[in-house]
């Protein structure tokens, strides 16, 4: 077997360009970039508005069968597909999400993608950035200190001290911070209450950063968030509070949209990073649309698989933004399809070509979703090296039977070289003329039939069920005009159904809705359907005991 | 009266030069710059490193009276000698530090000086700058992350849960997070336990940071850092929890030296800022040695009045980074001395020699101070627009009686040209090779000793009283070790006592140290003799409230 470079060998090996110079080839003044080192920088606001009534290129969303341990590559495709396009002579950008500081120090691993199709610097994307994390942490932060101060000197908007909803947030893996009591320790200290800490990713500010238009848009948003309810039941807002304008300056910087290289020195924006359960789960819409004035092509990614990834990608993001999708890849990998066929993650080195064909069922009825939205598929197979051809084919003669192409593509091993064959598809595709975008529901169902539809058109469920108080509590929400939201899923990515050890393509299962919860700033209503973690934990032997500056600087143990 | 432009508007109208061209003036390359924005840039280890055995400038300390409400303007003065040092041609780098975001939004005030004296930009250098603190929160909290990870997996170390020192830090003004119980919630949350926050610039970590030679240095002192203690009172290290190379990872970028510029485009290194009460209240030795390799003066500042401030930074820094100060400059204004002679606020409009002589008292004891350490000194009368000519002339007058000279400055009005008398007098007073810089107190008397000397020779205290159980303890960390180690007091800084409302000159109190803190990755143990709040809260009518962006993209209310 060839012997293969690590993630971050194959990093620092290669050449970057300076920054200024991929803004260029975008048409960007230097003016207009804002640097953060030599290899990243942020758009200007001014900059970005003066691209108003350009023409779009193309929108292709890279998405993905449901995840398992086996990985599947999803960031990997779209660095890679990015690439591939800018190969064959289209000006592509890529547009993925920032990764969360937290989790690297619990398990090791990257998220800025792999092997020959990866944005750099990764070291930086996978620990500060340009700040935006910090910056969103902070806002969030500040409203939390200002409802606790605005009670201590009074509390005169009355808020109820047991219905507070905003908790504080920290990018760390911190399971001691997610449940206290805090304003302990007498008079000077406020009033002790129960509260707690979610990671950064889980504030609603990183969603509503991701889907802001504009900083006026911003700050509407923030000034629209509920912090938590009076006795009466009635709502307490961030703009009662008049945290909106401070929030809004501290997200000032974080709001522009950042670019960075790939490995192949193409533009890539790499802006935002909402969860994908309690939130929408893909990068900013102010970095998606600019990058649709600058490129040919635009190649972003959704959070998870497509079941919930794809469908927040078009039913939130899309529905919301005004965003007409032109094609969408899936991707897939054998040894993932195998993980769905049953077969276990030691003895995924073998051929199987039987169970191979089982776990196509999970692929097979992602197609039939995208194709729900109007939005033509092609699947992506991210190549690993011990796939073998009659593996490749099944899945091959699997897609080909629901009338889509299956193409492998090796640019893991080979860079834009190994997946020219997708991007020719996808432009063929794209140029066709054969999307017709529509999100799966309309505005104006009702919020429990949205959530219906989603959970019988996309997850095959048979029944959704929720208590008599969720019920009311979506009806009460409507009767005060939020009912024109579209709905965020919060479900376990590993299954279309609400059970992660159901693999494949379950049937008429049932999804409880256990919770629901109003961002009325970000402008979803968000459906709970088992538990979801907001603050994760480091696992017994974290890898941040192995992270360190090695003697020439450079970071080891992170990837 | 004229009319005075805000600190804001004189700096909106500042012309900017590009950073790059204020580092070429002190011979940094393009490469070993870090931009950040085109007006800010952070010097790389390696230019650094390749500075050593070079020549140093000369340093001046500037120093202030206690302060008071009515203001005294030690950066102000700061940042108006560094240029007024440029304009009588000599090669000047302003040294000062870093602000906290947090209070920005409490109370409406910067840090970056005022009038035409200022480093810009100063909305960055006031919200997130670099990344600094954002970085120092990280690799705090991640530290505070472990520790609790390693009590949940079974901690293995024996770590006393009840005497887990180590807090958890946000760089927010929020009292609600001064006490807390963590860890509720049950089994997967961990083990409950008393807890809180802290605001980060009372990390152990900045003041490490601001300690620190370099990289290796940085690990090395993280590494020492006391989390907590087990049953039997052994300590248990951050090195125990392997926490120290993640946490230098986190702070890769924050130990080098930001670059900014003043409003006359001089040079001005903002780095790191450490409470000046329970830490020593200076900025980074990185960015000042390495200013005193590229400057021909440095002109730094130290936290609050010289009784705290000076005394820190002489047998703190100085003492641990072998700085040898040849001046110090003590910052007062007319109004700040008649407030120490009993003057009231509201009164401070009106002429009043009588009280400004008997407010020199507390002036004439800085001098008699600062002299203790073998520096010469000068005394700079920051002017302010009430300031009769008799009151100038009094305080020359008793200044001059002490062997000193007492200089009006106008730098706050006029920017450099108003500043040039005490910038000839620096020069002449630094060249004239008088100092004999010395330490206080030598490393091998008692911790107790340490303590009693400062007291006796700088706020000339009649007694020092400590329980039995601070005696004991310091004695304790003596037998480890830990005797050498310097001091470092906490107390109020309005005052020579421990009494905030004692001004002037007070003789023969009494000061009590209530507790003792070992910092012993920083490098120094902690007297407390006070009510130290080391978690702000926010006003009723927090600053907050008005900050918010104008039309322009400005900030509005900031200022």
């Amino acid at each position: 077997m060839t012997e293969y470079k690590s993630d971050i060998e194959i990093a620092r090996a290669a050449t970057k360009r300076p920054i200024f110079e991929i803004g260029e080839k975008l048409g960007i003044p230097a003016a207009d970039l804002a640097p953060y080192g030599h290899d990243k920088a942020k758009i200007s606001a001014e900059f970005i508005a003066a691209q108003d009534g350009k023409p779009d290129g193309k929108l292709i969303l890279v998405t993905a069968i449901n995840p398992t341990p086996a990985g599947e590559g999803k960031t990997t495709t779209t660095v890679g597909l990015g690439d591939g396009l800018n190969r064959i002579g289209k000006k592509a950008i890529v547009c993925i999400r920032e990764a969360s500081l937290g989790p690297c120090f619990g398990v090791k691993g990257g998220a800025a993608g792999g092997g020959c199709a990866q944005v750099i610097p990764m070291e930086d994307i996978n620990l500060h950035f340009t700040g935006d994390f910090h910056a969103i942490t902070s806002a969030h932060n500040l409203l939390a200190a200002m409802i606790d101060n605005h009670i201590y000197w009074g509390n005169e908007l009355d808020i109820d001290l047991r219905r507070v909803t905003w908790r504080r947030v920290m990018d760390m893996n911190d399971r001691a911070l997610r449940e206290m009591v805090s304003s302990l320790g007498g008079v000077a200290n406020g009033f002790p209450r129960q509260n707690g800490f979610d990671i950064t990713v889980a504030s609603e500010v990183m969603a509503i950063l991701c889907l802001a238009s504009d900083l006026k848009d911003l700050e509407r948003r923030l000034g629209n968030i509920i912090v938590g309810y009076r006795r009466d039941r009635t709502a307490v807002y961030a703009r009662d509070l008049k945290a909106d304008g401070a929030m809004a300056v501290l997200l000032k910087d974080a709001m522009q949209p950042n670019l960075v290289q790939t490995l192949e020195n193409n533009p890539a924006f790499v802006h935002g990073g909402p969860f994908a359960n309690i939130a929408h789960g893909c990068n900013s819409v102010i970095a998606t649309k600019t990058a649709l004035k600058l490129g040919e092509y635009v190649v972003t990614e959704a959070g998870f698989g497509a079941d919930l990834g794809a469908e927040k990608f078009f039913d939130i993001k899309c529905r919301k933004a005004g965003l007409r999708p032109d094609a969408a890849v899936i991707v897939a990998t054998v040894r993932a399809l195998k993980m769905n066929g049953g077969v276990k993650k030691e003895d995924l080195g073998a051929e199987n070509v039987a169970a191979l064909k089982k776990g196509c069922s999970n692929l097979g009825r992602h197609v039939a979703n995208v194709r729900k939205f109007g939005v033509p598929v092609v699947v992506a197979i991210n190549h690993f090296v011990t796939d073998t051809d009659a593996e490749v084919a099944a899945v091959k003669d699997y897609v080909s039977r629901l009338g889509a192409e299956a193409i492998l593509c090796r640019h893991w091993a080979e860079g834009s070289a190994g997946i020219e064959e997708l991007a020719y598809k996808v432009v063929e595709l794209a140029e066709s003329g054969q999307a017709r975008f529509q999100p799966l529901y309309p505005d104006d169902v009702s919020l429990f039939e949205k959530i219906e539809i989603v959970a019988s058109k996309i997850y095959h469920a048979g029944e959704v069920t929720a208590d008599k108080a969720v019920r009311d509590q979506l009806r009460a929400w409507e009767e005060q005009g939020y009912g024109e939201l579209p709905v965020c899923m919060a479900k376990t990515q590993y299954s279309f159904s609400t059970d992660p050890s159901l693999r494949g393509a379950p049937e008429g299962h049932v999804v409880p809705v256990r919770e629901v919860r109003l961002s009325a700033g970000a402008g979803f209503v968000v459906a709970i359907t088992g538990e979801i973690m907001t603050m994760p934990g480091l696992p017994r032997s974290p890898s941040a005991e192995r992270i360190y500056l090695n003697d020439q600087g450079y970071i080891e143990g992170l990837f």
